[in-house]
């Protein structure tokens, strides 16, 4: 990995996706007691940061690849990504996702025009029916977090906030599958002024704070969290950039997640997804660490079901 | 009225606003077939456009007045607008509200360091109240929507539309007190090329709109709409100014004004009040006669109840 590796795959996607606003609230700031700037990657296309790496991944096929298409498994924004990315670049996208999935979801996908191949719920289920279409298709395989191409998209959106604010000492980032905490970690080891990266993550589903610990990918023991974005696994390309670049990790409970979601919802006047508000619940929980500091949220995206809401 | 006031007033209001935020999305574009910027007032200081007008009636007063401090009654934004406009000024603000407010608003009224007096509810107990403070405090009655001042404070938001984007063929406003509609209205014609402007109204309040078919100011009839930024009554200062320069106002139903604002925050990502949804419900009720049409919508504020949700 290097730096110029990022620049180029910024300037790739540049034109597939939004340089998002960057805001701030002196009452939130007041509250925390830290200068915090809120990068709002809930306004990215298809409405989370997860359009970048899926762009960048997408673009780095060579001419027949892309005519072949791409495949994934996900029943969350990975999906819409790599549908409405793929839409954009003229290649077929085929999703696999559980019969279970939202059927929100499951609209939200096709609305982008990805083709919907639905399965059972197991992960060797999906993996089963992505293998099929990959065989019949010719299609590559695009994973949401362990691919090195989608890990650089995703730290683009750092990469914007870290040119609009370069002098932060802390960005906080919620840690699901590892690719927007690796991507960001990156993002801060080029372009940052001895900027560190802090992940936030459910107590529980604390898999890499654990995997920190022990120096070894962890598994989750329970997915019993409102951040349905973060219940995924790390994995072998992510984790070794996290444990090299990551300062630390916070866990925070159920309550600090949803009264964060809160906070963010009443005083910044944003719809984000629970998964965003780990990371600022993780900054809360520590607040005095981080006083007077200048700190970057990255609010990872804004799909959620209003008629599902905690408050 | 003159250009000249609305941008003398602009500039002295600047230090003390945001100019705020233009979105856009383009599937909500497609849905309508119009070209829409959402000016986004719910990300104002205080979380509404009021901020402005109340700033700049509390600037327009003596050095001894200002002394003396400002007095006004409301239940909703102009109060905390008052409150938080005075105390960036150094203004003593006696803020009269009925009893029965909820408890989060005279909180937030607290919070700007508004000086709260409660009251009956009757609208006649508000002004008695409003006099006594007066005689007492020597302050400064200032009203919340009738006062030219307010007015073309409020005025500064469709100005900021516009300098961005000038060829807007129509503007879409809510219709409340009438203070926003109003200047609104002034700001089109100083500084828009042949834009009109279209109110929006709920069945339920429709004063405005038989105000313009009568040709005098009606009054309200039934106030039962979720909209409640909008039940407040036209008045002889905004009235003539709408008269003379809004092109019609349309109204909406309850569930129309729902389905909008389900739609800004579904696909816009913002939090705003069902009060804002009037304008953008009022263009989708009649979305066939603005085909490709450059339209612009005041977002008018942010401050919802999270726990009294439609949906």
């Amino acid at each position: 990995m290097t730096k110029d590796k990022l620049i180029e795959c910024h300037n790739r996607i540049k034109p597939f996706i939004h340089d998002t606003p960057i805001i701030k609230s002196d009452l939130v700031n007041e509250m925390i007691g830290s200068k915090i700037y809120f990068k709002c990657d809930n306004f990215q296309k298809m409405g989370a940061f997860k359009m970048r790496g899926a762009t960048n991944a997408i673009m780095q096929l060579s001419n027949i690849q892309k005519k072949k298409g791409v495949v994934t498994h996900s029943s969350g924004n990975f999906a819409q990504a790599l549908s409405l990315g793929a839409k954009g670049l003229n290649v077929p996208a085929y999703i696999v996702m559980p019969e279970s999935a939202a059927k929100v979801k499951k609209e939200a996908v096709k609305s982008y025009k990805g083709i919907l191949f639905e399965c059972k719920s197991s992960l060797e289920d999906r993996e089963i029916k992505a293998s099929e279409i990959i065989r019949e298709k010719g299609a590559t395989f695009i994973h949401p977090s362990n691919d090195i191409n989608v890990i650089l998209g995703q730290g683009t959106a750092c990469k914007e906030l870290l040119e609009k604010h370069p002098n932060l000492d802390f960005v906080f980032v919620p840690v699901g599958g590892g690719g927007l905490i690796a991507g960001t970690a990156l993002a801060t080891k080029y372009f940052g002024k001895n900027c560190k990266v802090i992940g936030g993550e459910p107590f529980e589903v604390d898999d890499a704070y654990r995997s920190l610990k022990s120096g070894k990918i962890e598994i989750n023991l329970t997915t019993n969290t409102i951040a349905d974005g973060l219940k995924t696994q790390l994995g072998d390309v992510n984790f070794p950039i996290i444990k090299n670049n990551v300062e630390k990790i916070i866990r925070v409970t159920e309550k600090e997640i949803i009264s964060s979601m809160r906070l963010i919802w009443e005083r910044l006047k944003i719809v984000c997804e629970p998964s965003c508000a780990v990371a600022l619940a993780a900054l809360i929980r520590e607040k005095e660490n981080f006083e007077n500091k200048n700190i970057g949220i990255i609010i990872s995206g804004g799909n959620v079901d209003l008629s599902k809401l905690p408050f």
